[in-house]
């Protein structure tokens, strides 16, 4: 098999409706780190990615999500440095474009506003997401948010936040993804996907739904990562994601749970691709490390590799 | 691919803990068919089947379960034949055993007595149920009939019921199994399996808690049908099964729903076999048909011949 080179536009085609496309996420280093040290780590995360064919870079805003969960969290929170910042200051090198998240509720208006007005859609989309918990009152909310775009820059290209698990408890997700669509959203990326079931039935309520209503459905962009420990589980069921009962217990007695981890996201991941590819719903992949050891890391890089060459070899 | 005939007996395999083996389970007729159509009916039945490798027949025994659904039931009750008497005046030519389901809270205590005492393990198992609901006041409990089988016919291979959905909202099924196992169950039988998450949950569970207690686990045999109409789907719901949203919508939207129930169940039983054989605990398969109509009881016996090529090609 020949290896070559994909070239994939994500802002092309995310402007046209398609998917079939490789994302890695990656968060910004803490607010506590010394500033000297910044350029290394932005360059060490380079060289980790640069070998992958990957489509494009996501930079994820950690906002402090305690509100939207009283049990304790099992990683300290650390305010993390502003992605849209990381990217300016640190990743001017990356070749792809990079897809910024923007926890709204962070940010004064006049910020947001200029920095808004000031991207290249070509090289910048954002994914906004509105404040964790409905009892915050930041001088942003996601409505305004998106109000911005439309007015100082529309074409720029504007993601939201898909949760498979939500869409388990209330049932009307894909109706939230469509209100979401029709506010200017072009792609949606969901959390990290352990529960294939529950993304399917996301995928299969939203498709047609789209289909009643007249609308071309847009890429759902799924997360993926592995998780080499119990701690590393108990956060993931902390942020919200439900991790089955047979995936913990295969993990708990794995000898090496990293490497089931792995197999087992992988697997997942190609049954959900050959899923949205039989109900012809656009699709994308992103893979993250929702732990910061290096193993785990390591691993995360192996899994898009993996992705990443599952969609070399079978073309749409 | 040589076809062969594989000899599987069902009583021996599951005598030494074994599985790997394929039933397919037949409803009596209703009490109201007339004596002289019964033998046809049987008749039919035997033709349709034995063309299949089929390794047991199972019969159910229903009973109004209206107690434990206030639901209205959307094909009416209809009490059935006895299964006992069914097979005995009916199915003697079927040439394997004949796993008889007793619901013992429809008979007096003599009775089951001596259908107890005078069955030969190696043609007769049985899956004794006990009340539908707990406000019943039956003349046997379980515990009582399996009490009875202790003492008249030790060597009678007792099966009980496993139901993944009950694990899904209590997650202590694979406890009431070993409860049942330690009361003297040597295989399970589920109901209709849609949900494979949940199935794979159960199995999980039931496996480490078994390796916890040093426990051999026992077989479970999933049971799996074919779905072709919204009003099939909506019985599977009253009768308790989970079937998700995707598959839902897949059925509501396919233009041959029965053929993509088809192929949805034989890709469910494969996955689960699969899973099953990696944890190494020992499965059977049983197919039923829950609707009957001609063309989904047509279908559920290709799926069973499907199934039983399966097993065949992959000896364990």
């Amino acid at each position: 098999m020949t290896h070559y080179r994909r070239v994939v536009d994500i802002a092309a085609r995310l402007s046209s409706g398609e998917g079939d496309f490789v994302l890695f996420a990656v968060t910004p280093p803490r607010k506590s780190t010394p500033a000297d040290r910044l350029p290394e780590i932005a360059r060490a995360t380079v060289e980790r990615l640069e070998h992958l064919d990957l489509d494009g870079l996501v930079l994820y805003d950690i906002d402090d999500e305690s509100s939207r969960n009283p049990a304790e969290r099992p990683f300290p929170f650390s305010p993390t440095v502003d992605p849209a910042e990381y990217r300016t200051g640190y990743l001017q090198q990356w070749r792809t474009p990079v897809i910024v998240y923007r926890a709204v509720g962070k940010y004064r208006g006049e910020h947001l506003r200029s920095w808004i007005a000031e991207q290249d859609p070509r090289r910048t989309l954002s994914v906004m997401v509105g404040a964790a918990s409905s009892d915050a009152s930041p001088d942003v909310s996601l409505a305004d948010a998106q109000a911005m775009c439309a007015e100082l820059n529309p074409d720029l290209l504007l993601g939201g936040v898909a949760i498979p698990e939500r869409h388990s408890r209330r049932e009307n997700e894909h109706l939230r993804l469509i209100a979401k669509q029709e506010a200017g959203c072009r792609f949606f990326v969901t959390q990290v996907v352990y529960d294939l079931n529950a993304a399917k039935n996301l995928v299969s309520d939203y498709r047609y739904e789209c289909e009643l209503r007249g609308l071309a459905p847009v890429p759902l962009v799924f997360t993926f990562s592995v998780c080499g420990s119990m701690k590393t589980l108990e956060f993931l069921r902390w942020l919200g994601v439900d991790v089955p009962r047979w995936i913990e217990n295969d993990l708990r007695h794995a000898t090496n749970p990293l490497a089931a981890s792995l197999e087992q996201a992988a697997a997942t991941a190609v049954e959900l691709i050959d899923f949205c590819r039989r109900l012809e719903v656009p699709f994308g992949l992103n893979v993250e490390s929702v732990s910061i050891r290096r193993e785990e890391i390591e691993a995360s890089v192996e899994l898009a590799a993996q992705l990443a060459a599952h969609l070399r070899r079978q073309p749409t």
